[in-house]
């Protein structure tokens, strides 16, 4: 949670005239937060904005980070002009010269303070640091750059802002489609790579969650989940240990009958445990050809596999029993490393008396599925594939926006259940060239629909599409190579030359 | 002109061995070297690899920032292993611990030297420093990342590189499509930008200029040419200064009866010399409707506007007459400020003999105009639309890469004139969300024509594709979005998940 004032102490300012050609009552942050009023001045920013934190909340690092971050992109385009740092001469011609954060770590209750030195007061007054940085996300999309006067400006002041999530969990799902990961304790598991040169080692891995966490643009503060997906989508594994495979030709689900492949697993998890600390971990168990599933791709190898037929004659196991045996066997391995398992929905559709109660359930197949999962007492995560999978090139803006994550769900109790949504990036249609493209503005669509609250989003429902258009521009001057937003068919060249705000 | 020379002076390594999946007899260089011979060594090299400078050729800023920028490419996988630096211990587990550049300044006599106290000798000998500056980009393509050491390595050593450029020219033109860019004396031209957030300043411009120079990804040493087409595509003037228009419903080309049309273009060009510091500068020229071209989509204006007509008459001029009359004296102004011409075909096309003889004319309607133009004494640059044109998006990769700019011209001198040859991003179907994917691979295999030799390549003739796809994904890693290089229709999804090497 958190709070951004930008009030007047004083009134000095004489402010400057727009002429945007955008609509100018509408709010342009995205996402919309809660509540927000503002004025009709124009206040002008100093490059040499400072910052001050008060509080509690541990380190500021993460703070501090993203403040000189922030800085960097909100002055992009003035920083080629010079001014005498913190000189009182300079200081004097901005309206906004410093700005204060104030973290009440633990405690929601957000307390108005008061500025004595300066004329403009701007505060950001949050619960966590990572409140505060979402506040100086929101803060940044206040400044803007004017061409004229050459200064960065905040428009409609005075402000004031209170915002909070409305879903903790806001995911993305990013596809390796392989297995590129280094396992020190398994060196031919990277075997399973597309090449040589296509891998992560272990420090890389470790880089992405700290990248994360520190420093990614722009936000930071975000955690990695990994995803092991067994038994199925495993193949590639087999590349560099063969006995993985019910058998030479038939290649996938894994080898349920061994005890190496179990020992693999627990020797996987063990070893990432320290690389991801983040307390879920993604088990897959989607698309596993057992008798329940006739139409999927993936041959049946359990029951086609002489050994395995065997183990499952002798265990008295159909191969749908050997499918959730396997699936709770590596819940049991996930939950003995302290991780909370998420698997996807065929397990609960499967077998949901018998998955482990703290199971997150991922749905995936289609619309209703978090209705029944949170009837059962599990935690659910919204990802709808028909609007919330993002390889489907054809989903346009409008359907990732309008996706329900509570819908069919009326009982409160049960709506926190559902903690929050994951947009997909699968990888059968992009490769790294064109993955933003496919990813942006769409899963910011999304991410509207998982921060902003119903009644914040109504009262300004007409203006959605100019506010992601807008937004879009952002990511773009933000080096986020964002598609056109109502280009149809993700990536289709433009229309033709014009402003990126038309599209 | 450069030579790299990796070589051991005493034997002491061992190699570790490679198992790529690529065809290791191929020279994974792009552009491909004039000449180079290589061994079967394969080097470690030391993350705190140190450079020495040697020679003449003023400061070595531009070298030094060159490297710092190299290595960190170089180094980009191996950075989080830490490593002390420059401790004795450590350096002796490298092969490679020192690069020294020599530059000779304003010889191509390049002399061989000799290394004492390391084991390997990395040497980059060049004439300038833009020749170490190629140099250094080839040599950091000698160095990939192994993941089975976690080291980055140079297989084939030792290496004999020997190269310089085919054309001295070789561009990329970048279109900005409307009129966006600050002069200050004339401050309503902006105005023709497609919004108020879409725009450069002269400090935008200027950064334009020096980081293309000293800092641009990765090469550096880029020279800025600006266009200012008159008197066609100048439409987007009139925003702000409708007296440009012939009249309000058709408005262009420029009205050629004004002086106040001059004497814009000539505070344009005064303004923007000191922005704009290359010898050469792009005056247009193109696809102005005078009788010649009645095919051409802009209207008529001249002949159509009483005032316009008038004037035509009075000087006893046809349009194409006035077309003529209006090139010549924006040739004289850029002339006046010490710049040399460049004009699309149209003008060569339309009036060879009164073009100014320093004229660069500028390739574009299709193939056999440079020939044309060089029998007549011109300069040329090559740049056919049905080959060298990015935005037709069907052209393939290897149109792009069989296009050969002195076709026609068997005369040695003649070929001279050709100063070389650009791929052209024009803006109607690209935006900044994909304008990196449509550029690339295909400019760069433009580049390769354009660098490299015909004996060079033919030696090498049937490894074009496979050494593309390597670079392309070369320059995925370095955070270039090059699509993929087969991708028939440029920005098409891949077929399907899979790696990078096959694309």
């Amino acid at each position: 949670m958190f709070l951004i004032w930008v009030f007047q102490l004083v009134g000095l300012n004489s402010g400057f005239g727009l002429n945007s050609g955008l609509n100018q009552s509408l709010t342009y942050i995205w996402p919309l937060p809660c509540e927000h009023t503002s004025g009709n001045e124009t206040l002008t920013v100093n490059p040499a904005l400072s910052l001050s934190i008060i509080g509690h909340g541990g380190s500021f690092r993460i703070l501090r980070e993203g403040f000189r971050r922030y800085k960097r992109i909100i002055f992009k385009f003035s920083s080629g002009i010079s001014v005498s740092k913190n000189s009182r001469r300079i200081r004097s011609l901005y309206d906004i010269s410093a700005l204060r954060i104030i973290v009440k770590s633990g405690s929601d209750e957000l307390n108005k303070t008061e500025g004595k030195s300066v004329v403009w007061e701007t505060i950001i007054e949050a619960s966590t640091i990572y409140g505060a940085l979402r506040g100086l996300e929101t803060f940044s999309q206040l400044c803007a750059f004017d061409y004229t006067t050459k200064s960065v400006q905040i428009s409609r002041a005075p402000w004031y802002i209170k915002d909070k999530p409305r879903f903790a969990y806001r995911g993305l799902l990013l596809d390796t489609d392989a297995f590129p990961l280094e396992v020190p304790a398994y060196p031919k598991l990277w075997n399973g790579a597309y090449s040589k040169w296509e891998r992560y080692t272990v420090e890389d891995a470790s880089r992405i969650v700290s990248f994360s966490y520190y420093l990614a643009w722009c936000t930071a503060g975000i955690h990695v989940m990994a995803e092991v997906d067994v038994p199925g989508h495993a193949e590639s594994w087999g590349t560099g240990y063969p006995d993985l495979w019910p058998n030479a030709t038939c290649r996938e689900p894994l080898d349920v009958t061994k005890n190496f492949t179990f020992d693999l697993i627990s020797g996987i998890l063990s070893e990432i445990r320290e690389i991801f600390p983040f307390e879920l971990f993604h088990l897959g168990g989607d698309e596993v050809n057992t008798d329940l599933w006739d139409s999927f791709v993936l041959t049946d190898c359990w029951n086609k596999t002489r050994h395995v037929k065997q183990w499952l004659d002798d265990n008295k196991m159909k191969p749908k029993d050997a499918y959730r045996y396997f699936v709770l066997k590596a819940q049991e391995i996930a939950i003995s490393k302290n991780w909370t398992p998420v698997n996807w929905e065929e397990t609960f559709n499967a077998f949901a008396k018998s998955l482990n109660p703290r199971t997150v359930v991922h749905n995936w197949l289609g619309p209703g599925v978090c209705p029944k999962a949170v009837a059962k007492g599990f935690k659910c995560i919204f990802s709808n594939q028909n609007v919330w999978y993002l390889d489907h090139l054809d989903v346009s803006w409008d359907e990732v926006y309008y996706a329900e994550p509570l819908e069919g769900i009326g009982n409160k109790s049960k709506q926190e259940l559902v903690i929050g949504g994951e947009v997909c990036m699968w990888g059968e249609t992009v490769d790294t060239s064109n993955v933003q493209q496919t990813i942006w503005p769409r899963a910011a669509a999304a991410a509207e629909r998982l921060w902003s609250t119903e009644e914040a989003l109504s009262a300004d429902n007409i203006t959605v599409l100019q506010r992601l258009q807008y937004f879009r521009c952002l990511l773009n001057r933000r080096g986020v190579q964002a598609a056109p937003v109502t280009n149809y068919y993700a990536r289709n060249p433009p229309s033709g030359s014009g402003s990126c705000y038309w599209q």
